[in-house]
């Protein structure tokens, strides 16, 4: 798509883009996946490509859930990797827990191809976060060899790590969808989720949701893990989301 | 993706989700189109995926405006080849017009594979459309080799037919980039867009706008060129597009 101006207003939506183009090229996403970051990009359009202060919020709440677990993990797909994958590492090496790729479209040669991008976007979190290097070092990457499988879901979606998501109280899913998201709330776990629609099923039916863009969030929770300091703020998600939709009815208005 | 039952609720999108990816493997589409298309899909969400009355209005004046232009063509991408083409051939017949293939990522590759497209899908129209049989063969089907440029655009993408998009006094152009359309209204013309985010530069600059999903559109603008008996509106472009935003925010409040 070509080089874009530093000076352009809309130069991080941009960048995003041109990352899960490469992405795609690379093979990590599926067929559909630039088609569900556009449905994002629409999203994001109408909250003005800022974190609300809803999404604030939720981001604590994440974070001190996260904090607060038994046991954690993060799951990522093709596009968080591709938009988010060495903060998300930092993220994991904070909570000292694993991060386990696990995608709707599962291909042996899809996997492959996210297994060996977060092995190397491991080495680059080793330069961005030097104050934390033993911890991202530790973090173990999931998703190659499932040994359980999420009950309630068909096909290989349901594939998942004994150690990972399948013995997690508390699950960091960036950009689920919603049949997945059922299926991990039915297993009583706690979800949070990060979903620029705050009207989708997977928004819905999460403990905690996040409406924010990936690339922007992500930095903010990682800070907030780092700081340790959150309490938990008597969560109400369906009243958070009607906020976010406030905010975006606010925007439309405009 | 798979096969999607007939029984799906969203059937429809998913085919055109389909045809997009399609599209893309066979080289027809810019890197960024099924980007393009996801944001198309979340505002079809917002607006309840139906034609609603203010974009009926748009299509009926949009029909008012190509039957009584004295020279109108109806201007292609990549997203509209492969979601409507065969459609805005038969169109282009009822007007006696030439459709013209004008993309922003003009590269010769893609021309080439868009052109044999667009021919493939008048052969089809033949059968689609066997009522008006001598006019679909009659259309043009131009942008092969461009001898004028659409003033004020940098690149290729500022390349067009003299006897096409150049000399029209109105054209329909469904999913038109912003800056194309400036131009195009500077050059006087009656630019004629479908665009289903109503916020756009697009929507917010073209002469009349229909706010709705290529595919749906389409036909109901085909049904209404073929009658051939509709009026002027005593168009106001920007009331009905805040007629369409207040549409969203009923669907967005329930």
């Amino acid at each position: 798509m070509g080089d874009i101006p530093e000076s352009h207003p809309r130069r991080e939506s941009l960048l995003s883009r041109q990352k899960l183009v490469d992405a795609a090229s690379k093979g990590m996403l599926a067929e559909s996946a630039l088609i569900a970051h556009g449905r994002g990009e629409a999203f994001d359009y109408l909250l003005g490509e800022k974190t609300c202060d809803s999404a604030r919020l939720a981001i604590m709440e994440t974070a001190y859930r996260l904090l607060n677990s038994e046991k954690c993990v993060i799951s990522v797909n093709g596009n968080t990797v591709a938009l988010a994958g060495p903060q998300l590492i930092a993220c994991a090496a904070v909570l000292g827990c694993p991060i386990e790729v696990n995608i709707y479209y599962r291909t042996p040669k899809r996997m492959e191809v996210l297994l060996s991008a977060l092995m190397e976007q491991q080495q680059l979190a080793l330069n961005l976060y030097p104050q934390i290097k033993n911890k991202i070092t530790d973090v173990k990457i999931l998703g190659g060899n499932p040994d359980g499988r999420i009950p309630n879901l068909e096909g290989p979606r349901a594939n998942c790590h004994s150690d990972g998501i399948l013995s997690a109280d508390t699950i960091l899913v960036p950009l689920e969808d919603g049949d997945r998201c059922e299926a991990l709330i039915a297993m009583g776990k706690t979800v949070c989720v990060i979903d620029l629609n705050p009207l989708s099923r997977t928004a819905q039916m999460a403990t905690v949701t996040i409406v924010d863009e990936l690339t922007r969030c992500v930095p903010i929770l990682l800070e907030t893990l780092m700081q340790n300091s959150v309490k938990s703020l008597d969560w109400n998600n369906k009243e958070n989301l009607e906020n976010v939709i406030q905010e975006i009815l606010r925007n439309f208005n405009k």
